[in-house]
Parts: structure tokens; sequence; C-alpha cells
């Protein structure tokens, strides 16, 4: 059976983007207003404009916006023939997510009076949304095509949305870094996609996956910029304050000593004792995922300096030795490691998280401990209640749960986000295997001639020139 | 006829700078001094340091920093011969720039008891002068030499600072994000430049006028700069507050939507339905112009999204049918069409402005309205001033102007901007043309070769080595 | 007699980190605990979180990281075959000094109750051990293992936080940029090192030293990223408010002189009269370092225009004549010239510390005079003290010092800073020539494939394929 199919952009995307665009744009029309920040009629007299919102959210939003733009763009472009992709994909499919979480987590969390209420701090969480699109982008990076990507984000940012919404009302954690929500829920979502877009001929290797000195270069300062503001990402939805100082000191530390760590694995599992770049590109960043549950907590600088070692040991090991069994054995192929950089890590922050929230006492926090942990105030009503207000004006009433109560919460979110991470992941994935989607064939993947007007010298050195525009293949 | 020039820097570079240097420090020394927020004298037992003005400038200042010399100089440097030229001349024009506006624009704005005041805003000022500099340094990028791009700037500024002295001061408008002023002004100068340097040949296409693969990522990382940092370049110059905070929403929405219009039509109008990094350089900006006029203004967000996807296209459609007809039919050669991401865009940007002001009222913006609209204020002894100001304490007199005036005034802008533009713009190109000015001969335009010293691989294997320091041109 | 050493990091690397790690880890849980603004415990019902001091230091430290980790690994990776080496080495290194100043400057200035407090405060002072560090790289970049590297820092490290502590404490200077503390002494020291680290053979050239097209504009990009964020640098540990001001914009003034001056010269001294990437990439800095000593002064905008002039002439002349100088006569290579960007400029600028101490008056600062020289604030219990407190609330007492007591304790420092630091580089170069440290061989100098996993494409075309594991060297 002969399967003909054509990867041009050229109708696709352009009516892909229309319909999402007037989409958007309805939508925008219809539910989209200034919150009381942004609406120039919500101004009193009392007003002082220095004391907006913006001046709060908006150096954090930057810092993010330069790790998910530039930071994700330039360490996805570490492949030889990949660059434009791993850079102008990500550029795409950041945008469009971003749009289109405004809106859909817009109803979850800032609809009232039939409109969603907008300012920064909506951008700022659509960034996160967006964050767990990319991340799991990274499992199937080269093997899609744009138009796939942009599906992708349009069915993940629901069911993100969706079930960050419902773990916040429901369960009511403590995940200040996101590792829960973020990195678990992204890592897992990738995967199932990744396991429906099984291409086994990928196992053998790719002539087209490695890398040159020029794009490993472009990774590294990828790294770079991600590992320079990531303590704004884990800190820029914390309590504001000594919570979220503790947040950006934590993921300092925790980098830190990932970093070093990374570098000595990289020496010690190389059989030559050299130091392997997707090590430094990637490893080197566990830290930071690995401190996320407890970011905010008084875990003690130590904790977060073990926590970064940790991390890193284990992310190192399962690139090493995880991600090959699993591409092998399960059929599951994850392109950029996300498993080891996102899930392991995810996973022990999980951990972490609840062993700090089970030993946490107000010896250590003294009555912050009940702003740190929300949930664990009284209830509204409770006479202990008022005695806390004294001492910390403006606190807001729990749900009066023990540590132990809110521990199992942890859990209870973390089968959550896994359970319909996993789910969500595979449905995904199959619309994605919709052949309509342009998905590249095996050997244009990694590729970018197939989806790029590629400068000559490029083409005529390292590519054979033949028309890929439609392509047939026998299975 | 055999006209002997020499493209060697060797004297006229240091000559130029070296006077160019005595007059600035001439003028610093003369005029230049600190203003109140800079002064330890005009500190009192009542000054909170914290509150000093650097707080609130400064991370807007970095940030548009940021834009001016990585940014743009990345972008610039997408051509596979000319990135030194691209990116260094880019350094070198606009740290002059800069410098320069600080003392002319201190004269028109900052100058009183026979000194010029300086402090961060100042600089902030005359970064925008330099902005007004690069944009049309776009237009001749490559066919001019460095010390032409230092004669250019150090006619431009000035032209720029007095027309942004008139306009503020006399037609006192609206153009939060600077389309009037910065984007149209640059664009139009820059044609005037570009067509008195009109070079026949380049119509045919150059042979070094090409991109790279790397040269391709460098300038999607400059694309990605400016990106990420356009909301705090069209917000840093309004109000405090509200008006702020929606210029950096609109911003974002209108570079959202710009973004995913631009990979659609890139997609379409590709032949072979390939996206085309050019298009992704360029065009995905158009809407963080479109939406500059009316950026600070009660539009609604689904305005600037719609901005943004009309600035994307008649941008697109500029860069596919207008550059190349001007080049050919109105000998205006526009080298990174600026006049589709600057000169399109903002005439739909201040058309949307226009349109704004005429719908703006007091339902939608409250008393804010006269703080939005500062020139509809009512004038110094009119008794509604004193009821406004009740509503809004510190609330300046105006000119009490209507809506309808205020959208005339727009229009006189509009007129007076593009006139002194042009104007100045072939004023500036004539002196240009001087041969003292060093300008590359048609073979080196885009060519590294001629003004740097270049590694020898890339002497060696890509470019025919000659000694071009002294070129014969027959006529 | 033949020495044979292996270049392998396989065992030594990681043991290294292993013991550094374990060490921090327990000097972590023995001593490091959160200051007042990091401590839930310490939030009384009077904390405004918004005043946590978290939003002061943070915006500048942030910009610091991006100059550390960006602006420096990408300045250091000018060299064609050793990209990896200048952006990854840093990075470690950069990585190991913070965590090891945090505890070591800890001890000497936030050591009480047995504890050394911390919050984003002490990472940004720990940055400036850091970046004293990372100076002194530059002189031996290309010659040293990342094992040496890590020992520098080590060394390094605690002979500076010694030095700062003990000039801090018993001299007493103003240095806001660091231009005695950071600059001088990371020059001195690097150079003590490199003196050690002396290899004949470098003298005649290596043919391994030169740039590539690539990595000379991935080197500028490192320049503008130190451009860019320099006010920040030289800011962000002055007084807060005016003085800060003046700080910053001092640096840019400086810095965009110092550009001007750079471009003129480099044409100049070229015998083509054509601009040389190094010059660009690091003669254009030297005005950020020479401002330094005087940043927060009032020395009028004229002064750093002038200082930037003369900061970049003095580096200029030294890369031309002085470095080849000291590399053939004096026996001390300095790879990257910090002896011109940091030692010259050090000096020029400490010089001109001095003078403006000598001329600063009530007349000029008002009383403020004793918060920017706050040595010269009247001493405990001096009544003239009380009159100055009226007028600034909060001036802490001083030394009660003259304008020419404070210039000799300038002085004082300045020997001691020369000192210290050629005397601990002499020790470190001599433990740094340890065999045991993988000292790369000559041939192997500038090379990433002794270290790095290099992608084959650059392995095949460029370099010989040989195994270089084990070296035999015979002397």
């Amino acid at each position: 059976m002969i399967k003909i199919f054509s990867s041009s952009l050229r109708c696709r995307l352009p009516v892909l983007v229309a319909i999402f665009e007037v989409l958007l744009l309805v939508l925008y029309a219809m539910f989209v207003t200034y919150d009381d920040s942004t609406n120039a009629a919500r101004q009193t007299n009392q007003t002082d404009p220095l004391q907006n919102s913006l001046y709060h959210v908006y150096p954090f939003f930057v810092d993010v916006q330069v790790m998910i733009f530039i930071g994700f763009g330039c360490l996805l472009a570490f492949m030889k023939q990949y660059g434009f992709g791993g850079m102008v994909f990500n550029f795409l499919t950041a945008t469009f997510a971003i749009q289109w979480a405004v809106i859909v987590q817009g109803f979850f969390q800032f609809y009232h009076d039939g409109k969603i209420h907008v300012g920064v701090f909506n951008l700022l969480n659509a960034e996160f949304a967006c964050a767990v699109v990319l991340i799991s982008f990274g499992a199937i990076l080269g093997r899609t095509s744009p138009i796939q990507l942009l599906v992708m984000a349009l069915l993940e940012v629901p069911i993100f949305a969706v079930t960050e919404w419902a773990i916040l009302k429901y369960l009511k954690i403590n995940d200040a870094g996101g590792s829960i929500m973020i990195h678990i829920f992204a890592c897992y979502f990738g995967l199932g996609v990744s396991t429906v877009l099984y291409r086994p001929c990928l196992n053998e290797g790719h002539s087209k996956e490695g890398t040159t000195y020029q794009s490993d270069i472009l990774s590294v300062m990828g790294t770079l910029f991600l590992w320079v503001f990531w303590p704004s990402f884990n800190s820029s939805l914390t309590l504001p304050g000594d919570d979220q100082h503790r947040a950006i000191i934590h993921t300092f530390i925790g980098l830190s000593s990932s970093t070093l760590t990374a570098f000595a694995l990289s020496a010690l599992l190389n059989r030559k004792g050299k130091l392997t770049m997707a090590d430094i590109q990637n490893v080197t960043l566990a830290g930071g995922v690995t401190v996320g549950a407890s970011v905010d907590m008084m875990i003690s600088p130590v904790a977060a300096f073990a926590l970064g070692m940790i991390g890193c040991t284990s992310c190192m090991l399962g690139y090493k030795y995880l991600t090959p069994f699993m591409a092998k054995k399960l059929r599951i192929q994850d392109q950029c490691g996300i498993h080891n950089l996102h899930g392991l890590t995810g996973l022990i922050s999980t951990t972490a998280g609840i062993i700090c929230i089970l030993i946490a006492s107000e010896d250590t926090y003294g009555p912050s401990l009940y702003q740190t942990f929300a949930h664990r105030a009284p209830v509204e009503g409770d006479p202990r209640l008022k005695e806390l207000q004294e001492l910390i004006p403006g606190l807001n009433p729990g749900e009066g749960r023990s540590a132990s109560d809110q521990a199992l919460y942890q859990v209870a979110a973390l089968g959550v986000s896994i359970g319909v991470s996993i789910a969500g992941g595979l449905l995904t994935g199959l619309v994605l295997s919709l052949p309509v989607l342009a998905q590249p064939p095996d050997e244009f993947c990694f590729d970018d001639t197939l989806y790029f007007e590629v400068p000559g010298e490029f083409d005529n050195n390292v590519l054979p020139t033949r028309n890929h525009d439609m392509v047939a293949i026998t299975d």
C-alpha cells in the first residue's frame, strides 16, 4: 500500500492559523477585558500609580519571557540541521500557547461578571502553561511538523488548564516551582504523545541527529539563559516577601550544586574522561526543577544544595541508562530527555516537598507557617484565626489542614497530574498522527530543508538536493 | 574619467571621532550637570532614597538597552559576509547617537539655568533618538561606511530632536509607542537617504547579499530579543500606573497575533509552502509598531489583537510586492525593508490612534481620560479643572481640546514627521555622498573584508584575496 | 627523564568535585542559615513584604548574573577551537566560585551567632568574588585544565575575601565600582598565576590561537552583554538613591566615550586602516573599569566622559605594545590582555578616585558628603554628628577623616591589593603547576578536543585525529 502525503505547509499552516486567529479574535472580543490594574475607569483619587501590580509582576514576567523565547529557543536549536526548526518552532508554539492560555486559564481563573479580566499577571500565568507545552515539545523535537505542534498546544493548554484549576481549587497544594503541575505534567504528557508517534527507525540513530560545534555553543547559550533566570521562574508565583526571597536563594543554590555535579558525572561516565556537551546543556539545570516543590519553604540552604546534587545525579543516570532503555524496550522516544530533566527530578522534588510539609512547624516558621502553607490556616470562624490575624494582618482563612492532611493532598495532586497528563498525551498523540497534519517523513526528521527555505550553502554542501515536497512512503 | 578614492578608515575614522569627542567633551563640560535625582546637594532630610526616579526608570532603560545593542545588533547581522558590519556598526552608531542625543535633546527638553540636567530619564529619551537612527540605518545597511553612519547620526539626531520638540511643545500629540515620532520619522528619513545613495547595480542582486545558516539563526536571536523587550519599549514613556500596564499588555498581544499571522503568510506566499527566515526575522515584529500610537489607550485587548494582524499583513505584502517595486521603479532601495516594518505599520498605527482618540469618552476612561489625553484636560482657570482635580489629585491643566481637535493635531504631527524626515533624509543623503566619507565601492558592499580584519579561514575560502584598500572605479 | 601524565578528567574531576561538594555540604549544613529577610520566623505584623530587601537587590543581582554567565562566557569563547572551553569552563568556574564565596565571605562579613546569614545580598557579593576569579582566568585562558581552574577558584576566593574584609574593616575605602578591590586584585593575581605557568613556546604564536568569523561574532555578543549591564555592576553596591543613580550615569557615559575612542584607535593603529575585532571585543569596555573608583561621586558627567577616553587609550596602547613586551621580556603571558582592561584602567581609576576624594567638599555634595564618604563623617560623640543627623536622618558615625586622610587610605588599599594579589597569584600558580592537575600539553592548548567530546565534523576537518588522552613529554 502506498500512502501519499505532502509535507508542504502552503495550505495547511495558513488555514490552521487563520482558524485559530479568527477563533481567538472572537473570544477576545466577547470575553477579554481589562482587570482593575489596567482599567482606566477603575482608578480613583486614592490610587497610587506606582503601586500598580505591574511593578511587582513585570520584572518576573520579562525574565520568564527571556527563558521561554531565548532560553528554550537556543537550547532546542542544538541539532546540526534543525537549528531553524528548534528555535523558530519554539517561537511559533510559544506565541500561540500563551495567547491561547490567556483565554483558557482566563475562563478558569480570571472570569467574573461574564468577562476574563487581564493584566500582566494573566500573561505570567499563561507563560507557565506555555512552558508546559514547550517541555512536552522536547520529547518530539524534530519529528513533528509545525502544524502538529500548534495542534498539540491547542489540546495541551486546556487539558493543563483544567488540571491546574482542579488542583488549585479542590486539592490546594504547595507547589511554588511547579514541579507537580508544570514539570511532571509536561513530561508525562510529552511522553504520552511521543509513544503514539513512535518511529522504530529512529532507534537505530538518524544521520541528521548530531550536533555541530556552532549548534552546541548556541545550545549552551540557551542553557545559560535558563540558568540565570530560573530563580525568577521558580519564585514568580510565590508570596511576596520572605517566601519569594527564599525561592530565589534555594533555586540558585540548587542550580549551582547541580551544575558542579553534572560536570563531575559527565567526566566520570565518559569512557575517555571527557565532558559531553549534552550533559552541560541539560543536566546542569536539574537542580532548578528539583528544588521546585519546596522552593518557598524553610528547607534550609543545605537542603537546596543536597536536592540539586540528588536531582542532577538521577537526571544524569536517566540520560545514560533510562532514555535508551525506554526508547528500545518501552517504545517511548524522548528526544531531549525530558523524562530525566523534568520527570525524575519532578518526582524527587515532589517527594522532598512532602517531607518538608510533614516536618514544617511553627518553631521554624513562626506564625508565617499559615501563610506559606495557606491551607493549614484555621477555617473561617475558628477563634485561632483571629489570634493569628493579629500576628499576621490580612491572613486568609484556610482549610484547617494538618501537615499529614496536606501531604496526602500533595500525593493526590501528583496522581492527578500524572494520570491526566498520560491520558491527555496519548489522546493528543492520536490526534497528531492524523495524516493531514503534515508529519515529516522519517528521512526528513531533524531536517530544516523540509519546512524552511535554507540558505544555499547549506543545501549544497550538506544535503542532497531533491524535491521533497511530495514524498512517497511504502509500508 | 577615473575617480580614485580610498575606503581605508585609517585617517578618516580617527579624525572624525576625535572631532566628535572633543566637541562632546566641550559641550559636556560647558552644559551638562546633574538633575535633582542625581545631585547629592539636592537631597534633603525629606528625601527617601528608595523613591529616587532611578528605580522607576532604570528597568525600562536596561530593557531598551538590550534591544538597541543586542536586539538590533544581531538582527542586522543577517548577511553572510556582513555579520561584523551589522553588529559592530550598530554598536558604534548607537553609542554615538545616544551620546549626541543627550546633548541635543538636552538643549530642547532638559535645559534650564544655563545647564542640561541629566539622569537616567535623559538616557532613556536618548535611546529613542538612537532607535530612530538605527531604523534609518536599516535602509542602507551594507552600502555605507562607518564614517557615513556617524555623519548620518550627527545630522539625524538634531533633525529628529527639533521635530520631536516642536511636536511635543506645539502640537502635543498622543503617541506613546512613538509610531509617528519614531517609526515614521525614521523610516522616511532612511528612505530619503537611501534615495540619494541609490546604486543601480544592486537592483540586479549582489553576490554577497545572501545569508548563511548561522547568520539566519543569529538574526532570529536578534528578533527574539526585540520581541521579548518590545513591551518595555512601547511603555517606557507612558504615564505610570494603568496606562503603562495597558501599554505592556497591548504590545504583547499585538506582537503575538502579528507573529502567528507572519508564519501563516510566510508559508502561503512561498511557492513551495516553506517558511522564509527573513519573514520570521522581520514581519513577526510588525505588531509592536502597529499598536504604538494607541498603546496606552483603552482600545480593548481585541483591538490590539486585530492591529497586530493588520499590521503584519500589510508589512508582509510590503516585503513581497512594495519593496521590489520601490527599488526598481522609484529608485528607493530599502535593504532591510524598513518601509514595511516601520512605515506602513506606522501609518496604520497613526490611523488607529486617531480613531481611538475620536471614540474615547469618559464612559470608558472615567476622569482618567484627562490624564491619558492630557491635552483634553480643561485649561488653567476653568472651574471644571478644579472638579477633576478632586477626582484625580495632581491633574495638570491642559488645552481644553475636543476629541476632534486632538485628532487634527495628530494628523498635523504626522504631516510634520513625514515632511521633515523626507527633507532631512534627502539632505543627509547628499552630505553622505561626499567622496571623502569612504563610501564602499559596489563590489565591496555587504563585505566585511573592506572595513575589518577578517579571520583567515573566511578570507581564504569564501573570497578572492586581493588588495582592496585602493579601488579604481570608472564611470 | 620521561614524565607521563594524563589529561583525562575521568578520575580527577569527579574526585575533586566530590571533595568540594562534600566540603560545601558540610559547611552549609553547619553554618549557613537564613538572614532576616529570608527567615519566615523573623517576619512580624509590622513587616511589609513588598519592602523586603529582595526587591531592591534582585534586579541588580540578575543583571550581574547575565554578565558573569553569558557576558563573560561568550567573550571568552573567541578562539576557533576553544569555544566550548571558554564558555563552559567559565560556567563551571563561576558556579563554584559563587558557592564557595558565599561561605568564605560569609565567615568574614555575614557571620554572627555562630551562623552565616544569607539572602540575595550575599549572592550579589559572591558574584563580585566570582568576577575576580573570572578576570584572573582571562590571563591563562586555554592553557589550563578545568581542574586547575577549580583549584585556582578554591585558593583565590579566600585570598580575595580576606583582603576585601581587611580593606573594608580597617582601611575603609571608597571603591564603589571595585577598581581597587576587584579589577586590580584580579589582574595582578592572574598575572601572578600566569608567570608561574609560563610556556615559552606560546610566545611564538600557536596554530590554534586564532578566531573564526563565528567565534568573533559570539565574542562581540559577550561584549555587548557586558556593556549593557555594566552600569548595574558598578552601581549595585553603592548607596541607594542619588549615589546609585550617579553610578549608573557615569558608567554609561564612560563606556560610551571609551567605545568611540576604541573604534578610532583601532583603525588608527592598524596598518591597513581596518578595524580589529579584538579591539571591539575588549577595549570598548575599558571605560567601565576606569570610572569605577569614583563612580558614585559628584565627579561631573564630563569627568566620566574624559575617564572613558583616557582609560580606553591606555588600554589600547597596552594591547598594542605592553602585552607583547610583557610576554617576551617579562615572561608574563596574558592571554586576554587583562592587564590592559583591568590593570591599567584600574590604576587610572584609583588615581582619579583619589583626586575626586581630595577635591570633594560640602559645596558640591551638601551634607550628603558624609554619606558618600562615610568615613569622613564625625565620630560617635562629636557634636557635629548630631547636627548632621538632623540634615540626614540615619547618618552613621564615621571616622572623622579629612580628605587627605581618606586619600592616604586609598593608597594603602591599592598597595595591599597589589601586594596580596601578586603574592597570592604566584603561590596559586605554584599549586597549579602540580602535575596531578591535568595541565594541558602545549600542543593541546586552545583545543577543545582535549577535554570535550567535539562533534565529528569539527574533529575530521580541522584537526588530525589521534589519541591524546595519554601524552608523553620529555624534558
